[in-house]
């Protein structure tokens, strides 16, 4: 299968859950729940999530038809993070349009995510047959990873010290953790066996971090207009992101005065972010965070090899390439 | 069996929940995440809803063993409604204590609730056999109704027309649901039968319709040192009790006005209770109160005839007794 076939199968799938999700939450009161539910379920996003399930219930066993509440749920649980996590980090904007607190109110903000976690478990149950207690139990393990990891990245806003370290145990849990869930329960409800469970949840974990490390390179290096947000905000904000925090190792002197700035004074202004980014290019912290992208890439990839050949299989190796030179 | 006993199976069945929840979250890591989830979990409070759970499974299979982690889940389950709730209704103290975003901040309260959820879950699941798929489904149910309840209640705070049948649809979801999960899960876990789960359902259902007007009751009837919380608070806030509802729907003339006060200026002052108390004296509304709180109880022990006699029988029949006789 070639890179087109693989676009092709997933512009396909893409688009029935685009369509499974439009018709989620009409006509259910209080309206002054479901609104802001359907409002950032409809947000957009690339819907990364439940693609990871659907493809890997077809690399083992090709019965999506099973998986599509599955994966409605993740993408439920994901907005349920974004809808919390822009409240904890004081966010106005989410792609490019208000965010839940700021459009409704705090009140409003809080049960929506409330409710799109339960929501969550019950789109998931739909696709669960008697056997659904180790789906329900990685599910939960997920989402209780992700409330560690946003966790420790709250934490690290405040200490000083961040190892990387801390920093990859930190994005384990709160990015990589969800991506490991969403290939392990589209494998567990499509029938995959313990190996083929195994090796699509380190295929997703993996993956996951690239992803992570990836978005913190675009953060700073990539095209404002494509990307969708503004360059530097890790910056600006004084977030401890892998390539400040490996600066940081690196760099001597002033250098290294320079980036201690960052953690003192809590971020930088917007237009001393050219600054940072020349002494990241001369620190090679570019070339680090990309090995590090490499390798995660690499590990996703072998575990791939351990599946029989699909066009699920294939599309989950093309995604892989399409996630790492993205630039948005 | 007595009251005496009822009471001892019931004081011996708290001491192992109240044992099993100070051992459940020690030695967890994030700091920042695992103290205040421990914070609210040990910060008191009655224990009825976990009762509930072990005195259903007593009713219909007297197996209790199977059902204490179940209990700590509904436990975890309420805790978590508490610790987002305080925040929402902007409350300072809880059962006496510092609330959560109060003693930490607003981004903790927000991660402990969403981390209460996920860990009732992954407690329930504890408990649940293979067959986790009605139980999993019914806890869910439980927790989207209760977000429900939450948003009309907040809904009804800027609303100025609510009746009393939009205040018995709000205290069915935020407060008689969980009760009807609780009992429901319980007699489903110990293998009750669909006759049996179905009245303790109801049992439970209307056990919570009763508890929440007792407390509405309470709430300006209620001695200042026994029932902890400060009388009159509901006035103060504006809320929409059944008091306050059924008070308006009565009154005429110039009591009307002074009731549509607590609307429009959005709650009253403090030397203001008495008078308010004295109004609902005169209309009536006291009785009225106690009227609903006998029907529902009694529907409540009616749904307990349905099933065969047991010491767990007895004890849920004499709770009703004490939680419509509570003065806290």
């Amino acid at each position: 299968m070639n890179s087109a076939q693989s676009r092709k199968l997933y512009d396909r799938e893409l688009k029935k859950i685009e369509n499974k999700i439009a018709r989620l939450l009409v006509n259910h009161n209080p309206k002054s729940l479901y609104e802001p539910c359907s409002y950032i379920m409809s947000s957009g996003g690339k819907r990364l999530r439940p693609l990871l399930v659907i493809l890997s219930a077809g690399a083992v066993g090709n019965e999506y038809k099973k998986v599509y509440n599955a994966a409605v749920a993740v993408e439920l649980f994901h907005n349920f993070t974004l809808v919390h996590d822009d409240i904890m980090d004081n966010s106005d904007k989410r792609r490019g349009k208000q965010t839940v607190h700021v459009k409704y109110d705090l009140s409003s903000a809080i049960l929506t995510g409330d409710n799109l976690i339960a929501l969550a478990y019950k789109s998931l149950l739909k696709d669960c047959g008697a056997d659904c207690r180790d789906v329900i139990g990685t599910f939960t393990q997920g989402i209780i990873e992700v409330c560690e990891g946003q966790s420790y990245d709250k934490d690290f806003e405040q200490q000083k010290n961040v190892s990387i370290s801390d920093y990859k145990l930190m994005i384990q849990k709160k990015t990589a953790a969800l991506c490991e869930t969403c290939c392990s329960i589209g494998a567990q409800i499509s029938g995959g066996s313990d190996a083929e469970i195994k090796a699509l949840s380190a295929y997703g974990k993996n993956l996951g971090m690239a992803f992570q490390i990836q978005d913190d390179l675009l953060d700073i290096y990539g095209d404002e207009k494509e990307f969708g947000k503004k360059v530097g905000i890790d910056l600006i904000e004084g977030k401890k992101t892998y390539l400040f925090l490996k600066a940081l190792e690196k760099a001597k002197g002033k250098d290294k005065e320079l980036l201690k700035d960052v953690i003192r004074k809590q971020g930088i202004k917007k237009n001393q972010v050219g600054k940072y980014r020349n002494l990241y290019s001369k620190l090679g912290v570019i070339e680090d965070a990309e090995k590090e992208i490499k390798k995660y890439s690499q590990k996703a990839l072998k575990e791939l090899n351990k599946l029989k050949s699909s066009k699920s299989k294939e599309t989950l190796e093309w995604l892989i390439g399409i996630l790492i030179e993205r630039s948005k």
